[in-house]
């Protein structure tokens, strides 16, 4: 049952899609119509509600895509894909215990936390205090600020944490990070490394290799939408060409 | 500490990937060489061992990406990065209950199972005995069996559970199956179905709508894994072009 | 030499792109300057010129690209990437004879004809009037209307050429012109469908194997663009995810 | 009427694809029986023939994509779908003037000389002497020798040519050329150079711009490929992932 105070997904028949809080005696404004929260709150999660000017809307409950895509943007946040793919191919789980630097705007962060919980961890380093203050609020509103640690520290000075089960690489210089990763890392731990440009990929595994990093692989992902409507069914014209290399590699002890 | 009983992945220079059951006073054959148990009983996961005739291997913790991929295959296996969209683009998390038909080989449950551990369910309903079987031994290797209920049963004869989070389709007649999964999934709980052939898309896409879905998108995920070598930084010459479609929808309320 | 007529391409430093017709006494107008055709004529193409703001401008002669891309659009005009595959795996050459049906705005006329000049001929069908207006001056522009023959016909209706060397269909409805172009079609002659949608293809090579073409493949083709910068190698963000399918298939001849 | 001595097509049920000579007398052997010519000759391209053990093939007429994907390897050989977006997107038409290095086993030469015949040329550099003997095979049996030069030198000697319409670079090391290909280059002529790896393509495009070339741009072309059979609609599993990076430039002249 939504009640005052918690977030809801609103999408109109044009598919513009909201993440909004419900305020009672408050109102959401749209270009199709006025939304009444006071016609939501007893409600339960996924049903369809009419604006002021009879235009239908459907209400449903947030998922971790929707917190991670309409997090606020104090600089560029990863693609729901990406995070979906770093997660998996890092072996993150329910538990584990990981270092990510930078913080960012926290979306990244997001799909992280909602993956480690309840016991697991993430200690994230972020040097720009107003990156900080925005993704606080973004890991708030997705009700997940619990299971991270933010430090307003620069990476450069060392990590706290030692024997983490993964380290999660999405800032401008990852190859300078690298060895104070190794330290930071468990044995067999997995490292990503997170870059829009070819170069950085280039310096990181370059970095990686001469750390004693292992089963090295870059990749990227890329979706494809299809519109599938009667007589009409075909990928959408536009897609996303790019976003960022994924580079994966697993720390081995060396004697 | 690695024991008696616990798997490893083994990697040779060439880049070839076990995964294996560490057995004491045993041996693996690879064709680089012999490798002797217990010489990595004892030891932590991330070393360097050498075969009989010298060649390296490293020896790693399995990540659940390698559960995956090394699942014995009854039937065509889902493709890690199928897993990790699905798994993203569903909302699914610690302690989601969930629906899954078919069970197949168990590799996209294991996805499933390692995400909503420890405190959800996977609910995975199999007709065919000899793929249940297999499964289990999956599930089992993973250690992930606690988390799956299988049920020897056909999918049309509708499911015991009610009001759960998710509905994951994985068989060759998902359009079948969506007005039962509508009234055993939650309100504003997500439905995944995947599918190889388009046709089979735009049936289960026709059954969605008729059936109360709404925000319903389909999409496939391409991976492009790149070669980083000194003056050889390029994609790989061959890919996976396709493994399926995945189709995604929210079921709504009606009066 | 630039003459007064001749048709120069404009390339401003932020890369926008304009084909434009020198006349003299005249003037172009853009948001970086005034660039005054006389300055144009009698110099050789591939060189710079200053606007009246002191902003450069690469004067450059058109490429075929050009005149595909640059086509008034009285309609969705072809991408160059698929004419480009169309001409190549259709196997059109210098001396090819093509019935083409749609015309269309004439961009993909424009390609065909580039290649089959001087002696070959494309026949053009085309049912909308006001599209042979526009194509007439794309074509015109292009200095290739001399290679095309412009039938304003439905092509249901039948073609009067026969034993021409390929058919290009590129209309709505595909599937009902296969049996005609069948007959107009050489023996061993490739016919080319390209639509848009996944059910114009089904539909037309259901049509295809009915009417005796066989060695029919269907394709799509993907252009992926790179940003080539010191220090910032990558694809660019947003690509064209989807034009159109391209399905080719042999007549054969039965007896 | 095909001819002893014609190339044509054969292509069996299971569509593997055969480019062969007719030979009067003569047989060719498949793992689905032989095939004997004097059935061939006389009769007309695209027909039906059974082997000696019943089974059908096609004879077709060869199209240029036979003619380049059927060359015989020295070297790897440029992909069809490349050799299409070369040669559109360098405006190579018929009557082009362009010098290519190295001529490798000449499968690109025949694509280019196909689009520039009658009154074309292709001046083609290769320092093997090997390359050149399998080059020439190639272009002798698609029957386009005559519209191509070949020169048994290296291209970092200098081209004896100049203002040609297009220079064409496929070699290890082609930022070496640039400098010698602006010198052949006529003023707002087409540079392509085409490379496997993205550190050639770097080197390459600064190349370019210290050498007065301007909208320099670099692409890459990925074909998929769909499989159409009833209720059977989807890509084909594997794909080419890479196969080559394409730089394009035009010459500025300066003064």
């Amino acid at each position: 049952m939504i009640k005052e105070g918690d977030n809801i997904i609103l999408i109109s028949e044009r598919l513009n899609r909201w993440l909004v809080k419900v305020q009672s005696g408050k109102e959401f404004q749209t270009h199709k119509g006025i939304i009444k929260f006071d016609e939501i709150i007893g409600k339960d999660y996924g049903f369809i509600l009419e604006s002021s000017i009879g235009k239908k809307f459907y209400v449903l409950e947030p998922l971790i895509y929707d917190y991670i895509f309409k997090s606020k943007r104090s600089t560029q946040i990863i693609y729901p894909k990406d995070a979906a793919i770093i997660t998996l191919f890092s072996g993150i789980h329910p538990g584990s215990r990981i270092i990510e630097t930078g913080l960012g705007s926290g979306a990244l962060t997001i799909a992280l936390a909602n993956i480690i919980r309840p016991n697991g961890k993430i200690y994230s380093y972020e040097i720009k205090e107003d990156y900080i203050s925005v993704a606080k609020k973004n890991l708030d509103r997705a009700g997940l600020s619990e299971f991270v640690e933010i430090k307003h520290r620069d990476a450069l000075n060392g990590f706290d944490e030692t024997n983490v089960d993964n380290i999660i690489l999405d800032l401008a210089t990852p190859w300078l990070i690298i060895p104070i990763a190794y330290k930071a890392l468990k044995s067999s731990g997995v490292l990503l490394s997170y870059s829009p440009t070819i170069d950085q990929v280039q310096k990181t595994v370059n970095s990686m290799i001469e750390n004693n990093f292992v089963d090295i692989h870059t990749m990227e992902c890329l979706i494809r939408e299809w519109q599938i409507a009667p007589n009409k069914v075909r990928p959408f014209n536009r897609m996303v060409g790019h976003s960022g290399f994924m580079t994966f590699g697993t720390k081995i002890h060396v004697a």
